[in-house]
């Protein structure tokens, strides 16, 4: 495929994202930092900060290339080449508790052996699970995946499960979504086909966010909920910087921090042991941070 | 050595540090969690909370035993055998923003084929760095090193200097300490010799650490301060979950997960490519964030 088609779709992907979000959230803008990378390409890095709604997040477009770091080599086990990589990257902090954290990623790898894939997906995290909330949002998931493959959602859906999960905590880091990694043309599926899908998928995400937005944003919350919703941002925390590959991919290979590390919360609190009182709406939701659990 | 002896020392360690620290703190106490090892052993996890000085903090005792978990054996490059690991490791957070996050570790390993060691270290993390108490903190960690060798306090401080970097942030973690491992007997030194060193280092980190709280416990402080504060913590986080070694053990290896992360800090935020003001005390402490100061 022609990448600076699939580059311009995702800067395309990032404008309209980041249009949406400023109209959901009423108030705050986005910043823009346009940055280079000394060995091949840059980024454009939005944030967003102490808006209605958001009160930290934001909307990476990244198109970077060159010799292919050795730490890639080694995992693919593939002899030196030089590569290719663009995506759009997000991850959006509500100040409403009762609003969820959310995470959309589609991304663009290509080697110059020949070799091409894409990669993405959408999990949201909510500090307080609504069931309803969940069925709505994985339906929506479910929707665009069948629209490609029906083989997708389930085995996507899956695929969050198992990856978005703190194994130090046995929990998941919320209600999943869809992970899928290494997708590249097969017999019966085309790279074009593979990318019509992750350019559907990163459309559906600002819709989506934006209509759960609307339902919770003006929903009151008391300072014991404010707490939890700190304490759960640790846990993102502890899933960014333990687990997540594209942030440890990111520090490894000398990636740009600040863009990196926008994933993180602002005020988070980590108190020792806190454990949820008992038949409270905070322990029904730690009680739903399981695997395999059929939203819809 | 005979480990029930050090097992033993380790737990007075622990006790003595525990009632120094409540009496600099004046409020608060140590509340006590003991907890036994499915697969062998168990500890002591005392943990303090919203004291008049320690915001937050624990001070650790375990003595663990069993089959040697599989990434050990891996990167020993040893065959299967028992282990048996006991140690003290202490993460203080004082609340006022003058006063340095400090953390100290003093431990022993033992496996079944005869090999031992012994290994900690102590370093301090000022969110504003004083070169006065800086070199009053590497004064006397010179002074125990130089005590029983005078090789250590070069060689541990360089280590210090090497281990709590935070390649990311091409930051320390703050003015360092010292930092080893793997200290076996050799021709000229015994097991018995380490020992006493390693619980030089335990006996010096009480004494030394509240003489610098008493120092700046009542220095009065704004909430500007306060949020620089907050922002230095989350380096802390980061260096934690991102490099440092018994953090990542322990949590790939099922430890006991709140022992572990008691190290956290309570309070943290993330601001976006937060930037000191020109010339201010916050830029100053940055640009100290190097290694190869010499303090003394």
């Amino acid at each position: 495929m022609d990448k600076k088609f699939i580059e311009n779709s995702f800067k395309e992907l990032q404008n309209s994202i980041c249009s949406q979000l400023e109209q959901a959230d009423g108030k705050a803008k986005f910043a823009e930092d346009i940055w280079q990378r000394e060995e091949g390409g840059g980024g454009i890095t939005r944030i967003i900060q102490k808006g209605n709604v958001l009160e930290k997040g934001g909307v990476l477009f990244s198109a970077v290339f060159g010799k292919t770091p050795d730490k890639i080599i080694q995992a693919l086990q593939i002899p030196q080449s030089d590569f290719y990589a663009t995506g759009v990257s997000i991850v959006l902090h509500p100040s409403n508790p009762w609003v969820p954290i959310i995470h959309m990623n589609v991304r663009y790898f290509e080697m110059s052996n020949g070799l091409c894939w894409f990669g993405g997906g959408i999990d949201l995290t909510p500090h307080y699970i609504d069931k309803e909330e969940a069925a709505f949002f994985h339906s929506n998931l479910k929707q665009v995946c069948d629209k490609h493959n029906k083989e997708y959602y389930p085995n996507f859906k899956k695929w969050a499960d198992d990856y978005f999960f703190i194994k130090h905590r046995n929990e998941t880091r919320g209600v999943g979504g869809i992970f899928f990694d290494r997708l590249t043309a097969t017999e019966s599926i085309s790279i074009e086909q593979r990318f019509d899908f992750v350019l559907d998928v990163g459309k559906t995400f600002a819709p989506v966010y934006c209509e759960i937005i609307n339902k919770k944003k003006e929903k009151p919350y008391t300072e014991k909920e404010k707490i939890w919703q700190k304490i759960r941002r640790g846990r993102y925390v502890e899933f960014n910087l333990v687990y997540d590959k594209g942030t440890k991919f990111g520090l490894d290979t000398n990636g740009r921090t600040e863009s990196i590390l926008m994933s993180l919360p602002p005020e988070v609190n980590w108190e020792y042991n806190f454990k949820p009182e008992k038949n409270s709406k905070e322990e029904e939701t730690l009680n739903l941070l399981k695997k395999d659990i059929n939203w819809i």
